[in-house]
């Protein structure tokens, strides 16, 4: 073929498989539930290399799957099934630069795994700002392209906040470099931004100057048991305010823990295990502020009549037991069957009746399913995980994305649309939003060739669609 | 005229403003530097009127001129000379809706001004978390399209990082609502960070949700002494990365302070007044917090050997006494003449050659002319104001920008391009990013009826340009 002669002479002859063996790890996604054979898988080690590549399918009239760490949830970065896309890995582009410290910033190359870009900074006194758990495999650039989140979003906001620049390649070939780091520049449109989230289909992203923050010299973790969501969303409220260390909020709800400790032996953090429990991280940058922090913490809770009980972890083995079974939570589903996970946000002063609503939804769809939900209270975002139905039999899914929508909320949280809830879009997009979001992708990209299918349907008749 | 008759039918005749007398205040900016005469001057009171507007100016084929509190200093405001421009003036849209305190956030329309939204935010225990000169007019719809910075961006980022969600009208007329204020939402384009700091360009901002930030219960000034500006740099950087609660991190130069102390008489803010000043305050968010406040910033200067003086303000007199000099600067600068006034920024690691190398070429440009600088030094954010070139001499303007571009820094930090930096902006952005930013605003706005002229040339032939 023309193409893969085309990619041999941009990258060399050992990066593009074309071998089914070789190309099998890029073919399939982390829930297995996407995939499809790729033309070639072309794995460029320069931002030149990547232009290169993204002319020849151009020329060639063939499309681009872009493909971080592969660990995306909603199918956005294998290729569709029909076996007639390239996919462009970013796994050579890892680099990871020395950190600015002055600045606060570091550039690393798409490619380079969140744990490398955090060993980095930590080693630099800092920290990314962003966590996952996927973060040995999940890249930089993959989080970029997908706005990632996680749990210290209530403090650092989501990737979109800790890009200070980057560099692309964009489906004409040319390349965009914003590496200047500047806190403030209005030269222009903010094409970074654009490009942030936009799941690989404006462009693709081939270096990342990451804005770190401090590493706190302290840190306190602080389990908190409550009566009811509403009463947990009041107290998270209050925790923000007055606490501009609060680093994460994860909420669970006691059905969560008791499965916990049934699958796993992990106990609850709180004895007794209340209806609704809140783990909060609070941080101190000075050992002046780390001397009040405890103090600083139950000040605000004696202001909080709701909190039934609490448990303070000040050294780090209190710590991990108070986090361990909410950060097992997923673990601790997988043992009862596959979860159909649905990752929603509602706005705050309607996450416990959207909650409420969300289980006796589920109840109705799918009776006798198990409905596990956790999530990041103080993002309004939670993760609603339901076993029982068949991997393929989408109805639940559909009725707890309705009824997020019908909420005022989103349908896609922190995971992305991809192609799992393409077709769901219009639940929390206006027919104007997505008109406006077609006319960029088409206007950046006529040919259709950068990632077609995600996030928005491609043009009828350019490419097979799933 | 029928599109005055269209107009007159969307808003009522009281809002179409077609004498002369009443368009005046229309059409003529903050700099006296900007004006021309509207076609007719349109004040809609509703979102709904301002989609009748741009309806009625693109079946006739009239460009729209969005305006919020004219406070601009770029001229993207105010109409181009030919006179065939509709000014769009949002002034109506001034409601200030009830802070949610909650999720922190509080929604406000387009022509709300900054002092409005800050008193609501204060009554509610919150800041706006942006803060301006020009408070007292400039609008948060105005704030949003030129992504305005001040002095807390250190802490709280530029406008795009206070905007929870809005609401805009796309130049189709299309009515985009993002208002969920979520604060992780995956699905589909920024198409909000995208009109944010679009100028006008790409639509009319109509509603706006700030996500505001919690007032600290207490806060202390410190004046620090330096010798040089690389030095500043070094132990803002030092600042920023253990006190989580600096705020502001101004510098003066001891030739301001010299001016303002013989213009106005206030004295400069440490005795000896050293070469470099720079002036920080510092936020506690609870009682434990601020008992330990001074001793968090002691024991930070302790490590900080650069640092040859400091005055620690913790009232409100003695926190006003050493702020006053940095901000009657600008006032100072108009006793001597019409400045130039040049907002450049550039990597931190360069700022200190920057500097010198500005005073220097301007001491070539212009001889005989008064250079005072100041700035936001946390942000690479330096004010170059220049006296003694006639205002309409831009050779001084010309050299500035262009070294700051060679320092790998932006021509416009926080004031935008509008039209007066506008065949300027290839010095700062390559011509891949300027044909993507043509790309969107010409895919969005195909008749380019949107500001036509501001941030990127006019299509030719399209409208008269200046």
């Amino acid at each position: 073929v023309d193409l893969v002669a085309a990619l041999v002479a941009s990258v060399g002859p050992e990066h593009v498989l074309t071998d089914a063996d070789r190309r099998a790890p890029y073919e399939v996604d982390w829930t297995r539930r996407w995939s499809g054979p790729a033309l070639a898988v072309v794995r460029p080690g320069t931002t030149d290399e990547v232009a290169a590549v993204v002319g020849a399918c151009r020329d060639a009239g063939v499309a681009i799957v872009p493909q971080g760490g592969n660990t995306g949830l909603v199918g956005g970065s294998v290729p569709r099934p029909r076996g007639d896309q390239v996919v462009l890995s970013t796994a050579r582009l890892s680099s990871v630069g020395a950190v600015d410290a002055e600045a606060g910033q570091v550039m690393v190359g798409a490619g380079a795994t969140l744990e490398a870009a955090q060993a980095a900074a930590r080693g630099a006194g800092f920290e990314v700002g962003v966590d996952l758990a996927a973060r040995g495999s999940a890249t930089v650039g993959g989080m970029v392209a997908t706005n990632a989140g996680g749990i210290h979003v209530v403090r650092n906001g989501t990737m979109r906040a800790r890009v200070a620049g980057l560099e692309a390649v964009l489906p004409d070939g040319s390349v965009v470099t914003r590496l200047a780091g500047l806190a403030k520049d209005t030269a222009g449109y903010d094409l970074t931004g654009l490009l942030v989230g936009s799941e690989g289909t404006l462009g693709v992203v081939t270096r990342v100057l990451l804005s770190l923050v401090p590493r706190p010299v302290d840190r306190i973790t602080v389990a908190l048991g409550l009566g009811s969501l509403a009463d947990a969303v009041a107290v998270v409220g209050r925790l923000a305010r007055r606490l501009p260390g609060l680093e994460a909020a994860e909420v669970c709800f006691a059905d969560g823990y008791d499965l916990v400790s049934r699958a796993l032996g992990v106990a609850a953090p709180l004895p007794g295990n209340p209806p609704v429990t809140v783990v909060v991280d609070v941080g101190a940058w000075s050992p002046a502020a780390a001397g009040v922090l405890v103090d600083e913490v139950a000040a605000v809770l004696a202001d909080c009549p709701e909190v039934l009980d609490s448990a303070v972890g000040t050294d780090e083995p209190t710590r991990a037991r108070l986090w361990e079974a909410r950060e097992r939570h997923a673990e601790a589903v997988a043992t009862v069957g596959i979860p159909h996970k649905l990752d929603v946000a509602v706005p705050l002063r309607r996450l416990a009746a959207f909650e409420a609503a969300a289980r006796a939804r589920v109840a109705e769809v799918a009776p006798g399913s198990t409905t596990v939900v956790w999530g990041h209270v103080g993002d309004g975002n939670l993760h609603v995980n339901v076993v029982g139905p068949a991997p393929d039999d989408e109805r639940v899914d559909a009725a707890v994305l309705a009824l997020a929508a019908a909420h005022g909320g989103t349908i896609a949280a922190e995971h992305g649309i991809g192609v799992a809830k393409r077709d769901h879009l219009a639940l929390t997009r206006s027919p104007a939003e997505i008109a406006a979001m077609a006319t960029v992708k088409h206007a950046l990209d006529p040919a259709g060739i950068m990632n077609p299918g995600v996030v928005l349907p491609a043009p009828p008749g350019l490419f097979f669609e799933l």
